[in-house]
């Protein structure tokens, strides 16, 4: 099952994607009048008896509203918190940032790093990105398996783990490398507006296919930049939620993304940093393509 | 003017402290009726006119609520993202923590070092503090000038900076010095639950006091161990909400936190941190005192 949350007739809502991906059920229909006000709302009331009587919905070959009539957002616009990043969580993406970042900084890379990246609203796909190229003319991507907390908890065992995650997506982590340096702490350099992109969808956690052996991959202007898969991260997604969540609580909409693989910019010889007008597409088998244009 | 959230009777309100700082009136008797879902509401209404209403108010001598009759709460619980921090932007902190930290990272500090603090509910003063001794034994304090966003603004010029700002307050930035080294970079050693501490109030900015040149300190079991001037910032309020806010949009209730001074345990020789039953107390003249205990 895959969630997005969309614009339609002058009203944002929340839906299910039909099982030809060509159309979109509104969630309210799907649950019998059931409202949510948002995709946070509707994470936080989830239970697990809807995922079946999404299915049997779905399976009743209904047509919903055409995507091409409706516009596709960030399945979650505002998260709780800032969105909890991982730092060169694929080895190949370790080395090629300590050979590009010249800093002694990454040198000695034991556990997980740890950072966080501020949005006012994630875009979706098909939009358009400040780039912020007049700051730092330096722009990258960096495509990423997000993973989206579906209950409360905290100090979670590694075992549990998959328990507290309602869904997957796709998350572009464009980053000003010159400010991410310059900051010493990569904060303000993750931080601008329009950074943060994620979508098209949710696929929800119940399914048989969940994103942990798949292809992850970045085309920039239709060129293969990025292309690895999910199972080279060096901590799975179960170590992650286990080991962030040691003291800290983690509350149902909060966004972990996981990680980038190799083939940034800014790994590039010469670096390939992204220019006004370039298209940057972030594909995840399984979850689909997030398309974006730098304004 | 003194602003709090506090709890009274089964009920969370905001209130301002009577003149003489030992009452609180609740803030829809001083404006008439005017109902605030919380301080993060009461900041995005909040208009010039109410300034002088309030003073008024104030200036007729009535008796609030005794503070022994309510609890006191932090003025602001759910900022609406993660408490902006700044790091080493006292000069000899930077010093204390560049000998402390025997890392690379600080060697070459030229701009602001911008990183966050995640909270799930900022907690106030005489609260008792999860220290998490056993997740980090190096649990340290810092006394920090909290700057409040009053209202919405990106690439905010330094001369118009001031109008962004609501008020002050007192924050206590707990952190964990292993996890902060650890994790490469500072975010998870920052954000431990119960490691955002801010109280007893926030000092409104339309005041004469405005907490530029004040005394900054922190007593550790009545030992001063902190000890220093805001005017000591290396860089100022007005240049870090210009520098910061450059593509990014500030918020109204936004947390800015300004760094601390020399005198934190780390830096001591021998180290000096916190234990279980230690009782921390920070101080900045003319906002209050923040005092808290390990549990």
């Amino acid at each position: 099952m895959k969630f997005v949350t969309y614009h339609y007739n002058g009203k944002t809502s929340i839906g299910v994607l039909a099982r030809d991906e060509k159309s979109v059920f509104p969630m309210e229909e799907v649950l019998e009048d059931r409202v949510f006000e948002d995709m946070i709302s509707f994470i936080e009331a989830y239970e697990d008896g809807w995922s079946e009587q999404i299915q049997d919905y779905l399976s009743q070959g209904k047509k919903g509203l055409a995507l091409s009539d409706i516009t596709v957002l960030a399945p979650i616009i505002r998260p709780p918190h800032d969105i909890i990043c991982l730092g060169v969580n694929y080895q190949d993406h370790l080395e090629e940032s300590q050979k590009a970042m010249k800093s002694d900084t990454l040198k000695k890379v034991e556990a997980p790093v740890y950072f966080s990246k501020r949005t006012c609203g994630i875009l979706g796909p098909e939009t358009e990105i400040d780039g912020h190229l007049d700051m730092d003319e330096y722009l990258d991507y960096e495509v990423e398996l997000a993973v989206i907390i579906g209950k409360r908890g905290k100090d979670i065992p590694k075992e549990d783990a998959v328990k507290y995650i309602f869904g997957y997506s796709i998350f572009n982590d464009f980053s000003a490398r010159r400010l991410q340096r310059y900051h010493t702490q990569w904060y303000k350099g993750k931080s601008l507006d329009d950074f943060s992109v994620m979508g098209p969808c949710i696929l929800h956690a119940s399914g048989t296919s969940n994103p942990y052996h798949v292809d992850i991959m970045t085309m920039v202007n239709g060129e293969t930049r990025q292309q690895s898969n999910t199972n080279k991260l060096i901590h799975s997604i179960e170590e992650i939620i286990a080991d962030f969540s040691k003291g800290v609580t983690l509350e149902p909409g909060d966004i972990i993304i996981t990680g980038t693989p190799a083939g940034v910019g800014m790994g590039m010889n010469p670096p390939g940093y992204l220019s006004s007008g370039d298209e940057v597409e972030c594909h995840i088998d399984g979850i689909g393509v997030l398309r974006n244009r730098i304004k």
